[in-house]
């Protein structure tokens, strides 16, 4: 359903009849928008995100958002959509020392969650849960669904479903308290000295007899 | 600041000067209204729930409730109060086969949030980060505060402002994805099973080396 949501949108501007003073159209508009979508969801959540702010801070017209997105919702699911999505997740954590499989996976989200552009999208799905149905159903893809599950099913421990969903409990904890919440010492703790800290939790969570 | 703000209220109802046809004061009115701020509050989260619709389903005139909790910042704090808090956590962890210290952690809080009255406390804080200050103030406390530290310092293996934020980060993650995303199979699993799962986890961060 998410990935639903988010293709098969014309990438192309509309053809603009009236002209309204603000930018319509250039090239860059479609991630202009997605770039300042995150941003302000990333703060707000998406009840507090109105479509006319985003036009405003993005210096587009409102038009051009619905022409891309259609709704708020598609705009929100777009700009979002790679909150959880590590490019090469499986290779990276199945490829190598298998006692090093732990340590990859937490090194793989925190170093991806750094990301200017991946830190907002994982602020705004947290922020934005049970403000509509597509945010709780993003989210839960996360832990049930296509990320984890495919690394425990790779891994082949058995229990994958289980294997997953706790590897999920740890990585949403994580994101919670780091990013969201911003609790001391973990808003402030490097990637690297975090990593140390949960790669014994992923190793077991992926490997060891549950 | 999150007891001062739930403490020093006074319990007594108003004097009922003008009577609006709703039951004003009797001697449970303060328990039905928790109870039903409780619900309304986890269902909804702070924003979404009103003073009006507490009075309402509690069955109470609106003043009382301001009388006994002064606003609505002070009866979601009131009413979520209990959402971390294990009586008797410490001794509980401390006392007994050092080796299962971390199961009778994990056990303590999932038998917690089974309590009917205690699910939707937890719930409620969840929801409403950044809603508000004290409601993210309580969630800290949590994680960095008065209750994980607590175990940590008592059991003195180190670093207790790092395992109490892991620990934080583990239960967290536990609540998020079984109580509010309700994930499955996360949400119907078994206290039982969830705490063997989830045992070692909190063993190391406990007491293993850091």
């Amino acid at each position: 359903m998410f990935e639903e949501m988010v293709t098969g949108r014309n990438t192309r501007p509309p053809n603009p009849k009236k002209r309204s003073g603000r930018r319509v159209g250039p090239s860059n508009s479609h991630g202009a928008i997605l770039h300042t979508a995150r941003t302000l969801f990333g703060e707000r959540g998406f009840d507090g995100t109105t479509m006319r702010g985003i036009a405003q801070a993005a210096d587009v017209d409102s038009a051009l958002i619905h022409h891309f997105f259609l709704s708020k919702e598609g705009l929100f699911l777009a700009a979002v959509q790679n909150a959880f999505v590590v490019p090469g997740l499986v290779e990276m954590v199945t490829e190598g020392d298998p006692e090093g499989a732990g340590e990859r996976l937490a090194r793989a989200f925190l170093a991806h969650w750094e990301d200017p552009e991946v830190r907002p999208q994982v602020e705004a799905l947290i922020r934005s849960v049970r403000a509509f149905e597509e945010a709780d159903s993003a989210l839960c893809d996360f832990v049930g669904g296509e990320v984890m599950l495919d690394v425990t099913t790779a891994l082949g421990h058995g229990k994958a479903e289980v294997r997953a969903a706790l590897l999920g409990v740890q990585l949403i904890g994580i994101v919670y308290l780091r990013l969201v919440l911003k609790v001391e010492p973990l808003a402030s703790m490097s990637v690297d000295d975090l990593v140390c800290y949960v790669a014994p939790t992923c190793q077991g969570y992926l490997t060891e007899r549950l």
